[in-house]
């Protein structure tokens, strides 16, 4: 008999909990073997939870039994989750977590950790929620040489847009309206501003190219300063504008960056809407493959985390393929070395315009002001962009993403 | 050192063999093992080939060499591939196959040869070319009850469907592009009769639902039928004509389909086109995830082959996941007990169409003669609505569904 730890009983532990025992059955079948869960964390009390017996507030309890196999690490942040798994890694038990921020802080140190004793470092839920991308990027895709990858990858910025898009509601409103339901927190900054989709991104281009892609080192940028007139001036290109975090493989170095992009109509990440999340991952031998559906939520992101158990409850030293080494500083292009078409909305005189960016593609909008214009680059480098854009009164500018 | 036999030189094959080569480096770094191709299996010689000295018409050579660990089967059909397989299988090697004819077929034998000699049987490349699916179903979707699966499944009949909806082509000029471009064989009756779609949704029903499918017992429709017409009235409310293979769950039992299919525009299965596709599973817990790619090719489908080794070459024994069970035929619900909405095109007076289905939703093209009426049926029983189009001019039908 298999017993397991979950470590906090917030949205995603409580859920877990609930897979594990309502398909029991089916999972036990599928492990091949019986399991329980014998201890849940969490410093409040749950008296009228079936689950009271189980409930500690001493995380020794777990660490030190030598009976609990498998720990699912659902705390979230890095204070308490950082040292608490890399202890129950360390103590030879197997660990499946939906932490990205713990994962894209300390991946590469867990998993040398989880491959020094022989346990699986599984983490499923922290990307996509309940979309499999982590192993299928890690195994199906194996033969592949992964040229890039590019994703819609948090739902509360991704149902800000839409509702900007579609409805023609400003960003403080949708903001309000995905407070309302739960979507986004009262302190939306993780969300807006990026962070959330970079940490995601650094885990998917560590895992795709081996060496671990820091957060901190990573360009971020969120949707705050995205207006109603910048998706209008898009929309008559037939574009819209989504919040992108991309990874792409440059002569064995990696460019990553979270921005907010303008990508074709066409694209089958333009047709990603709400809350829901996709990746695509362009491989030298399958070309573009997409992964798509809710990337949050209790049941998507605990759904993640059982599958974890079930397959660490099943093999035990599978880590061997999924992994990657720790990395310097220089593995990743600085941003002012990328090239990319731009967006630009600025008061300008089109004969200044083409002065500095030579031929672009002018857009238009119903009710412009007289003197706004709005046009889009051809590739050009970003440090040059930004020089040029300094000459002139730019009021905003979005990357244009090939997605 | 891995030794690997692949059985077939044909598309699928030198992919294989190319791809296990160019990444031999990386690939090997993921085993954790060096590897080599010992024997490639072909009737034709190929003198020139940078592999010469590997080629056998012998598959006794293979098949009694102890040294052959793994053995990739690209012959496709039955007739030679069942019973190499099964040898194979039963010598104690692993098999990696790429051939939906055999697994729809023989896959609950193969599965069981497979477990009791303790290697593995992978089938990733039979379903969905170089998008995983397969492996994703068994493992990273483990923790949900499966509701349902949808995908459009062949890229040959979702080439032909696009160049009616997007350009207007008819039928036998889009498929005669199709065969131009390689994409259709000279006889495309197992694209276009829905053979092939059938063969892939019964490999993705006996896994999600654990026993098998076989194609013969499932109702089998291919798009010969559907006119330019039917793509205007559908157009019209929105929705597009896809071929669709469908698996779901009805009380423990399945209903499982292969039919051309009316589906709304917003589906995120309506924007897949051209020679792409995508299946769409529903799971308890997940809700809505969706895999998109190229179905098919040389290189999308040789990856997928070659990630199966990979594994292969990795672990012996993980088939007790990916299996699942013979079936009776009452395991499958019979067709004519399972409920849908009909489109219907039919020369006919609305008082009669009111009089046999109900209240029904008209819809409208240009230039439509005289008496022509086309409609959307309300939810109705396959044989009711058999009897009832008896009755009256029914020129075409589709199921509308709800995906």
């Amino acid at each position: 008999m298999k017993k397991i730890a979950v470590l906090g009983y917030g949205v995603v532990g409580s859920g877990t909990v609930e897979v594990l025992y309502k398909n029991k059955e089916a999972l036990e079948k599928k492990i091949g073997e019986e399991y329980d869960v014998k201890y849940i964390l969490d410093l409040r009390d749950f008296p009228d939870s079936p689950y009271a017996d189980k409930f500690t507030k001493n995380f020794d309890d777990i660490v030190n039994d030598p009976e609990v196999d498998i720990v699912a690490e659902v705390l979230g942040g890095v204070q308490f989750a950082y040292p608490y798994v890399k202890a129950c890694l360390e103590a030879g038990k197997s660990v499946v977590t939906s932490n990205k921020e713990l994962v894209a802080a300390k991946g590469a140190e867990l998993l040398r950790i989880a491959r020094e004793k022989d346990v699986n470092f599984f983490f499923e839920a922290s990307v996509g929620g309940g979309i499999p991308i982590i192993r299928p990027l890690n195994q199906c895709l194996s033969a592949n040489e992964i040229d890039e990858i590019a994703g819609i990858l948090n739902g509360t910025t991704n149902f800000i847009l839409t509702k900007m898009i579609k409805e023609g509601m400003g960003f403080d409103e949708a903001l309000k309206i995905a407070q309302d339901l739960g979507y986004a927190e009262r302190n939306p900054a993780a969300d807006v501003e990026g962070h959330d989709t970079c940490r995601k991104i650094c885990i998917l281009a560590s895992l795709a190219f081996g060496k671990h892609v820091y957060p901190d080192n990573i360009h971020t940028e969120g949707i705050t300063k995205i207006t109603l007139e910048d998706v209008k001036y898009c929309e008559s290109m037939g574009a819209v504008i989504k919040l992108i975090g991309y990874a792409s493989n440059k002569d064995g170095k990696v460019a990553v960056m979270t921005c907010p992009a303008v990508i074709d109509g066409e694209s089958q990440l333009a047709g990603v809407n709400d809350v829901f999340n996709a990746i695509l991952v362009k491989g030298d031998a399958t070309g573009d493959v997409v992964f798509y559906g809710k990337g949050a939520g209790k049941l998507p992101t605990a759904s993640a985390v059982v599958s974890d158990i079930v397959i660490a409850a099943k093999e035990k030293s599978t880590t061997r393929m999924m992994s990657w080494e720790d990395s310097e500083q220089d593995f990743i292009v600085p941003t002012d070395d990328v090239s990319n078409r731009f967006y630009v909305r600025a008061n300008a005189a089109k004969a200044d315009v083409e002065a500095l960016f030579g031929e672009v593609r002018y857009l238009s909008r119903d009710n412009a002001p007289a003197g706004e214009i709005a046009f889009v680059t051809a590739c050009i480098n970003e440090k040059e962009f930004a020089d040029k854009c300094s000459k002139i009164d730019v009021i905003g500018s979005i990357r244009v993403l090939p997605y």
